[in-house]
């Protein structure tokens, strides 16, 4: 490196690494620390480092390139595991009749105080000049709800699709947009409109279902923890948490950095609730006519919220390389132009190579900024590897190697590095995966007392025994704010006493504070 | 093959092929002919091909499995297109405040007749029992509209995103769903609610602004010639078929084969309409603060009227293989589960091959279904090339090899079958193509007369005089029905007289009648 940027080098590590302060002098757009205000620290991080904006319209977000380009992967990455399990996509309208809200009695009831109504069609400029008004000649009929979810439109198609069973089963996702009307909104996490997929099936026999919303349960912890490196509980929600309509929901619940639960995903077990409010029978292989059974399933942007909150720090985003835009960064060091050109040289077969691995590398060439001031923006972006390479580095045959997750930093043979990424880009989303799971175990806890249950559910998540009535989930969630996440798959039998109420529990279920 | 099945082909042989009248021993689904009724052709065979139907939400479409599993194949090319030329996806918000689409005068006259509007924001349980009400207390304050298009809302965050040169040109794109209210809707062509991506650029000179506009044009008309099969024309539209809001509309425009044009995607140069009406200003170099210039372009699911209507026949859809989600189909021929078996160990390898070849295949083992009512299916479904094999076939080591396009039927050895079919596709691919061009050739012409002008506009496309006034222009059009496509940009210069009005003129334009 040439000593103008050396300096510049040993500055950031000393303002960055050894005293642990913000790298105000360097960096374009500082964030807040997590313990100062966790809530201020996230939504300055979603904004700064170019993920999502609040919009003009109230409630609703801008997705930026840079956040766009995560769920993007996301989105490719689970597309190809509903594939590989069996279904296909299609598209269903956006607007749904008021009335086939009503059809199935509890999903109206969840949804109907949250639903934009659209009850015109069409504008016309005001006679008494103020501006463009609505035309109150173009009064739809019947109001139309912009889609809350999809299971009434669907269903009502599913009709004319299904006379037997060969047209059985029926799996189909959509990607797509809704709207739940918020009163107060989050970006990623509570929006009022967000994007996410929605599948929703339909089987011939009861036990078929079941197994298809466990199978994408299972789908939707595998991703969770494989790509996206979060650790989650997979559980079935009690009757209060559960999806207007279904018979269960079962959910994946993680754990963020503040001990909070975020709910991840959610797999609902309709019965036969939407197949008899919509009147979708088949004739079985015997000939007798019988109601179809469902399912269906979603996530949404909202995973952004998880990812981001699960593995970020003060400094900035940590993106598992398995869904980083960019895996790795090159930046140049040189001084006023000099240089450049050599570093070039060598970086462009690394380049070359690292994209023949499957790798995306950028090459930061900028001079409209200084190589402080790059790893400063690319430490709050995320990107998992940086590698930095100047005029003294060329001498030596190394590189300097810097990994987000860690911040360790040191040199490595030019030789050799694209081999050295490859693996250390795994090694990152290890590390990153691990690191989430031993915080989460390590504020993962039970609890056998009432006082130490609220002085345990205020840092993480609790096992404690529940009598099983919806008065005491209730009045714990009254007191303490916390909710039943989810009574886990993997509970074990256990005689024992309600940490409320004191009836007698069969085993303990998940409780935290959730987002 | 053995005997009985022997008997089903050569029937279907003689059915199908001889005689040359619909197939309806065979066919599940039999559709009109396109002499018949072209315009009702086209609503049979999207529905029975299973692209897409008329949902229960007025004006809107579903659009099924197999029609989506195309628009995911167009999606993905293009995408990969847009990112190639710089661009990056952003997500902006549905619902855009009714007072952005006053900001802009040619707007807002050009989309407040179809904006479908939002007022409220809950329902509530009637008091008098009549089910579920909007909540007359949940009434917005300013009116929202379910986006007709996104400048607006694009324009007012790009407020905030730019401030000097160095943060332009900004290339962004989006995918997303639109709502245009239509009292008169068909599938695909014309629909309330359709999917699109919209790209909305920012550039620091009006020619860069230009060039981009033209860039994404050829684009479009690559993607159109290159992936659809379909020849298109370039050109810029007259005055009075420009997009509301810009300065120019450059469009390319593809013929049917009734002769009718449809225009398949849409390049507009905004000039500073936009930023001016949002108010978006940048630094230059030199310190001076100017208005930025922007593009906006887009192509929606009408793309998918133009596939259909452009190659399909009598018999159902002809996909080009590179937008076909079967490529390849194989239909084992057995007799009662006779023979089954062998055919799977020989048809094994060859599916192994064809997949690591990239050819997406489907092997149709169904027993539910006979071979001729399979072989209907997929010519109905447009699937570019179909293998047969059975015992007989077995013996004699061949294949027999249908391509869709042509009907032609022959056989071909076992061993070579792979390497054969590779060829084949891009064969089926460059005909489709070279068929449509000779079509549109064909019913091309120039005309020197309104006599002529008029009859042969019944036909296709007629380049003709015209005196560039938009008054000449609505008399062609209410005469003839017919309406200037574009200005072709290859428009040669030559000194005429307008077809109508006999004033003078410079060169030809491009009548049609269009969808």
């Amino acid at each position: 490196m040439s000593d103008g940027i050396l300096f510049v080098s040993v500055v950031y590590s000393f303002v960055c690494n050894t005293l642990a302060i913000p790298n105000l002098l360097f960096m374009s757009k500082a964030i807040p620390s997590r313990s100062e205000d966790y809530s201020h620290w996230y939504n300055e991080l979603v904004k700064k480092a170019g993920l999502a904006e609040n919009s003009s319209t109230r409630g609703c977000m801008v997705i930026k390139p840079y956040g766009f380009a995560i769920w993007e992967k996301m989105q490719q990455l689970l597309d190809q595991m509903f594939k590989e399990t069996g279904h296909e996509n299609a598209y269903f309208p956006l607007l749904i009749p008021k009335s086939f809200l009503s059809r199935e009695a509890d999903h109206v009831e969840g949804f109907a105080k949250e639903c934009a109504v659209v009850t015109h069609y069409r504008l016309r400029t005001d006679e008494k000049g103020a501006g463009v008004v609505v035309d109150p000649e173009a009064r739809l009929e019947e109001e139309l709800i912009v889609r809350p979810t999809s299971e009434t439109v669907i269903w009502d198609t599913y009709k004319s699709w299904i006379q037997s069973y060969r047209d059985l089963p029926l799996l189909i996702n959509q990607w797509g947009n809704v709207m739940r009307w918020e009163m107060r909104t989050r970006l990623f996490l509570r929006t009022s409109e967000f994007l996410w997929q929605e599948g929703h099936t339909a089987h011939a026999t009861k036990e078929e279902a079941q197994n298809e919303t466990r199978q994408m349960l299972d789908v939707y912890a595998k991703f969770v923890e494989h790509y996206m490196a979060v650790p989650v509980v997979k559980g079935v929600k009690t009757a209060s948490e559960r999806f207007a309509g279904a018979v269960d929901t079962f959910c994946i619940e993680a754990m963020m950095q503040d001990g909070k639960a975020l709910q991840a995903g959610t797999s609902h077990f309709l019965g036969q609730n939407f197949a008899k409010a919509f009147d979708v029978k088949f004739v079985t292989k015997e000939g007798k006519e019988e109601f179809v059974w469902g399912t269906s399933w979603g996530v949404s942007t909202r995973l952004m919220g998880a990812l981001i909150m699960a593995h970020s720090d003060d400094d900035g985003l940590v993106l598992p390389p398995k869904l980083a835009p960019i895996q790795v960064v090159i930046v140049p060091i040189y001084f006023k132009g000099e240089g450049l050109e050599k570093v070039m040289e060598v970086v462009k077969p690394i380049l070359k190579s690292l994209k023949e691995e499957g790798i995306s590398v950028k090459f930061d060439t900028r001079d409209t900024h200084k190589p402080g001031w790059k790893f400063a923006e690319y430490e709050l972006k995320g990107v998992p590897v940086r590698l930095a390479i100047g005029p003294k580095d060329l001498k030596k045959g190394t590189v300097e190697v810097a990994r987000r997750d860690t911040k360790e930093k040191y040199f490595q043979p030019i030789d050799s590095i694209v081999e050295h990424v490859a693996g250390l880009l795994e090694d990152i989303q290890d590390n990153i995966y691990s690191k989430a799971a031993a915080f989460k175990e390590e504020h993962t806890k039970g609890a056998t007392s009432w006082e130490q249950f609220k002085e345990l559910v205020e840092q993480g998540f609790v096992y404690a025994h529940w009598d099983g009535t919806p008065e005491t989930e209730d009045k714990i969630k009254e007191e303490t704010k916390a909710t039943i996440r989810c009574i886990p798959l993997n509970q074990t039998k256990e005689e024992g006493r309600c940490i409320f109420s004191g009836k007698p529990s069969q085993g303990r279920v998940l409780f935290a504070k959730a987002y």
